[in-house]
């Protein structure tokens, strides 16, 4: 399955508590699409999110986080990784 | 130490090869500097790169980036991580 990289912004002074939150969201409705959530990371300063997932394609990676309330604003497909 | 994300643009159509070689000239840098760079990958189509680093500050990462001849666009200090 391909690997996905999803980049965020607006999330400027975002908790950790309410970013554990928003992944959780996402960890909840992501079987139903087929996805895999791995990690995801923050930066509060600037408000910018990145998360790491695997699924079956750009649609359904990008499913999860619309029907979670937070749509991603880039999705890049890593066909490369090292 | 911080973590950090940092992201490149400008690499379109690059080969896994050539990715990699890019990120082992990080490898051979970075102890100098006192950085990690555990993860990066690569979306050839929009010549995406992101690298995943831990290290001392954002200037040591960076270092590494521009020492190795391939500056780094942005970097994140990603406080948050779940």
């Amino acid at each position: 399955m391909p690997t996905y990289m999803d980049v965020h912004s607006g999330f400027v002074g975002v908790s950790a508590e309410d970013f554990q939150a928003a992944h959780e969201a996402d960890l909840a409705i992501q079987d139903e699409e087929g996805a895999r959530y791995e990690r995801a990371w923050l930066d509060p300063e600037t408000g910018t999110a990145f998360c790491l997932i695997t699924g079956p394609s750009r649609e359904a990676v990008l499913r999860v986080h619309e029907r979670a309330g937070h749509p991603a604003d880039e999705l890049y497909e890593l066909a490369v990784e090292v």
